[in-house]
């Protein structure tokens, strides 16, 4: 796959952002005002749209990439902002509308139906865009991951070699076919955990914290819903990834 | 309570160490080489008795004196190093050792036997503690608490308006009077939990960081047994403290 940049904004804080396009994907590309190779710190955003969630992206990617010297890059999923919606996904995520309004559980069925395409379709795409930005002058490895769509980070740290430390957000349904897998992760983890997430049991999130087969290991749990981290939860993430992204 | 300076020392990172005792209990008073009234951090000590733990303890200490210019103070537990055991105390302990070497659980009343009457005993010593550090020149509040048997610093959080926030090590059993104690907690936490601490299950650790009454509370649980809580959490509960001791 090939990157382009389509347009460049330097910040106050020294902070150069580029947007490109990965064969078609759009992204975004956050590098310090430094020399020497970066560590590189993939964010993947909730599937809302960049569109949306940028204020947030940024705000991270410009703490890191200013206070720590980390690179970080972002792409659009598959399905959300501009990119083309697919009908099975549409189709999981009314069904899922329409569980939580009739007051049920989202079924096995339904999770494995909404979750499981993105993480088959996104994770591919992650490591394309691995190869492609640690090919560029500026930034090295080794990588880190952070994100929202837990279940794509499980895969991401199970299956790539290159990813060395993530920063998971436990906010999302997990299949159990996810739970397996997450014994197979053997990187650092930092897990976040809202501890009254309205729509994601924490006892699912307990058990997939407990499933991970990573020696290292740690879970950050805050008070409030899917929404309220703490604004503090943002310099222990960089911290996290500072002593594993030397 | 009278507080009497016994010994002191100086050391390289600027920080002065004091030995007192407080109407004969031991005590040790660390102080940062810095103008101005210090917040005051109440480090309570495992009850293996301060000669023991000492190195422990100095460490902690010393980084929060010399790195974020708090004063840390501690003083022996009832029962433990010089101070005179009592008998209720030393059959609980022998009972529990006997229950945990057959391989049973300990049962409610042996938690209540081993841990209330060190919870009586020892909080009205910690807030004559607070009285006479208080006082001293160069320390002011608002203090903070943290340490080992958590049964004292639920305790001592529920009841004693001048400690304004406490880090929490998730460590020991906790009797169910306690566990509603924990519901009157209002203060900001930051509390410790050992994933596979061998002698305190797990999920009686979740319930009490649930129990707790405080809006602000963080759960930062790490891979390992009882000892075994990693090095980086020294500094993170440095500044837990930081944002709230100003």
């Amino acid at each position: 796959m090939h990157l382009d940049f389509t347009s460049e904004q330097r910040f106050d804080d020294g902070v150069l952002e580029r947007r490109f396009t990965l064969s078609g994907i759009p992204g975004i590309l956050w590098t310090p005002d430094a020399a020497g190779p970066a560590p590189l710190i993939l964010i993947c955003p909730p599937p809302l749209g960049l569109g949306t969630v940028y204020p947030r992206l940024a705000g991270r990617a410009r703490h890191y990439a200013s206070r720590y010297g980390f690179a970080c890059a972002t792409i659009e999923l598959p399905g959300s902002g501009e990119r083309p919606r697919w009908a099975e996904a549409d189709r999981a995520r009314a069904d899922l509308r329409r569980a939580m309004e009739a007051g049920e559980a989202a079924g096995p069925g339904l999770v494995d139906a909404l979750i499981l395409p993105l993480v088959e379709r996104s994770v591919p795409e992650w490591r394309a865009a691995l190869d492609a930005l640690l090919a560029l002058e500026g930034i090295g490895g080794p990588a880190g991951y952070e994100g929202g769509v837990i279940s794509i980070g499980v895969r991401l740290a199970a299956v790539e070699p290159r990813i060395a430390a993530a920063n998971l957000f436990a906010g999302s349904l997990v299949p159990a076919s996810i739970l397996e897998e997450a014994r197979k992760v053997a990187i650092p983890l930092h897990v976040l955990l809202q501890w009254d997430d309205e729509g994601n049991p924490r006892q699912a999130s307990l058990d997939l914290f407990d499933a991970f087969g990573s020696r290292e290991k740690t879970l950050h749990a805050n008070m409030g819903g899917h929404t309220g981290v703490p604004a503090y939860e943002l310099d222990a993430g960089a911290r996290f990834f500072a002593r594993h992204l030397g």
